[in-house]
């Protein structure tokens, strides 16, 4: 994403263009970006050669999901939804993980009869649920047990998942219980221990603690973990001042850890994939003086882009043309969605803005469309994907039609 | 919603009858407490004979517009979807008023097109672009004007509108401007001041102020309106402690100001009809051990009921079948959607659970299914509606299928 004579282009497409010819709102991602994060992982890892499995609740589009099986990764679901949706894309069964703390029976089932590489169980209930239906269906099915390392990864507390509060995982002591049940279990092959301390994690330190936690166990259970499924969490440069996650330290503390233990590392990166490939196109419908600050009403909201509302999170807006006049007031940028929360910055210094200008809010490739809803009965945006010379529609803009 | 021998009961249905037949999760809404809530509006409001308006944001399900219809509302939509969706559902335009920062172009064409009673503007942006259009095409056009009040609801600051740094509304100084402006114009005729100040308030107090304040403004405007606007916001009992907005000293409030403004009242209520409407039954799927407390994972999940991941709301959770052993543990209700926001509640003393108990969560008939989403690649649920002696099915749950 660079501006050519301060117009914003996408890998060579000029953005004021896309907006005119598609109408806005439009999710427009790069495959060239894609490509990139996932040769980033592969080169900054490739000591460590893990099985990445793509953590599908970023972004569960088809045609996204297709490109990931081209790129031969694997993926990592948490339902019987994104299950069916990734062997529709033609992902291998071995190279599926399945999470989450609410598997339910069928599927279960449904996970067993695909032969997927693991169930990664996350309480004592479900391994007892997944015997159940192995015994039944005269199966062995390879699981893995998640930990909960009691790791705080420092990032929003709405997105971390390794603490002892959260309800991710077990603790140390049901972990090497639940180690000796399935080792007893004749339908159960235990291959996995699995982890996951959060989301955009911006320093390899929270990573290190969970490494020293998850050897300590290993130690302890004596047990030899085929897999070790170190999840996902990777942070990305949302502030755009290059807080990026080291991922070369993150590699090094693995290497080291790994030369005790002799196991295939498994990732779940979502975000670190898919975060910095989107932009949300948009217009400025009104500009409306307020409080000490212009509202600049934008024809994306809430429904479209959760994150600002869920999370308090802060995403990038540019503008699609460069200008070098600055408006004397703050900008508040906000959606036409009925509600206070659908607000998404307030900017100081921003250049001045028209009515019926388009910006871009950046780096929406992850959570953004997974997430969006039909509130207040919106339409959801049109997906894109620029594709080397060409735009790929990957899903299209919804009709009001289809909300009746 | 009672227990009859230890079993709760929606109007006689049987709740746990109703969960094994169509399968959990499903949000199941009572006719009879619908028509009751618009009843208590009615009744609470009778000396002012107001046109109530139902906020179709709070639940936009086409079968429940056709109840609202039934009952002779009219409706308050946001959306050019939700205005088509009202329009379907046998609302007539002239009981339809059309709020919102954000309108576009194409919905205030279309709006005018169908001869709504108010298009009720927010900026003078807004009210230029409506001019224009009614210009081009030779109407003349009824609209209100949004005053922001700058009173505070004292409510949850997510679901406050009617503070000065809200994008809602214009302050009085624009607002008196607008007014001039649109006296002088051919186009609009000026009939509504509008003014909503935020959602779930329980006190008439702010109610006060604001209506002080409207009082005001009217007589600096000079200004004889037809309709004063007074939106929703009216608070409802989530904590089943009687805590509810007083309507009838809400009400006396403005029938004084009625003394002296001569002028129509219009409500816009949705929480107030929608809210204790339905509960989401839900099914425990396991029982996890925890820090200090059990994890009672729900098949019901955040993307099915978004509002405590977003407002941080509480709902209370019941069980369907009353026991007399309290757990020793405290519970944790979470969802098995993969993110630490997908819990509901966490509550001290609770009744001994089992997993593949039903339980419901109450009071989730208004911004319920509205934001849902299929995050995770989830289906939404099925939305039932209890009918006398007869159930019927709102909307049917959606297949996997559906999500491809």
């Amino acid at each position: 994403m660079i501006y050519k004579r301060n117009k914003l282009t996408i890998d060579h497409f000029d953005v004021g263009s896309i907006a005119k010819k598609y109408k806005t709102p439009i999710y427009c991602y790069s495959l060239k970006k894609i490509k990139k994060n996932i040769q980033d992982l592969k080169i900054n890892f490739r000591n460590i050669n893990p099985l990445i499995c793509y953590a599908v609740k970023a972004n569960s589009n088809l045609g996204i999901l297709k490109e990931i099986r081209k790129n031969n990764l694997g993926a990592d679901v948490v339902s019987g939804g994104e299950l069916t949706k990734v062997l529709k894309a033609g992902i291998k069964p071995k190279k599926i993980v399945f999470s989450g703390v609410g598997k339910t029976s069928e599927e279960i089932e449904y996970a067993i009869k695909r032969n997927i590489l693991l169930i990664n169980a996350e309480s004592k209930s479900e391994i007892l649920e997944i015997e159940k239906i192995a015994k039944r269906k005269k199966k062995i099915v390879n699981v893995g047990i998640r930990l909960n390392p009691n790791t705080d990864a420092k990032t929003l507390s709405q997105i971390s998942t390794g603490k002892k509060e959260n309800k991710f995982g077990v603790n140390q002591k049901i972990f090497l219980h639940l180690v000796k049940t399935v080792k007893k279990s004749k339908n159960l092959n235990l291959k996995c221990l699995s982890v996951h301390i959060g989301s955009q994690i911006l320093s390899y330190k929270p990573y290190q603690s969970m490494l020293r936690v998850v050897n300590k166990i290993i130690k302890k259970s004596n047990y030899n973990f085929e897999y070790i499924d170190l999840g996902g969490g990777m942070g990305i440069d949302y502030d755009h001042n290059k807080s990026k996650l080291d991922l070369k330290k993150y590699s090094k503390n693995i290497e080291k850890f790994l030369k005790t233990n002799n196991c295939k590392i498994i990732f779940e990166p979502g975000r670190s994939i898919m975060g910095n490939s989107a932009v949300l196109i948009t217009k400025v419908i009104y500009i409306k003086e307020g409080f000490k600050k212009n509202f600049i009403i934008l024809d994306a909201a809430m429904n479209d882009l959760m994150r600002p509302a869920l999370y308090g999170a802060k995403h990038k807006i540019i503008p699609i043309k460069k200008i070098n006049r600055n408006s004397k007031k703050s900008y508040e940028f906000v959606g036409p969605v009925c509600e206070s929360t659908d607000t998404f910055a307030t900017v100081k210094n921003y250049q001045k803005l028209n009515e019926k200008d388009y910006l871009v809010i950046c780096d929406v490739g992850a959570y953004g469309m997974s997430l969006a809803s039909n509130y207040n009965v919106r339409p959801k945006p049109l997906e894109i994907l620029i594709k080397g010379s060409k735009i790929q529609i990957l899903s299209k803009r919804q009709k009001i039609s289809d909300l009746m």
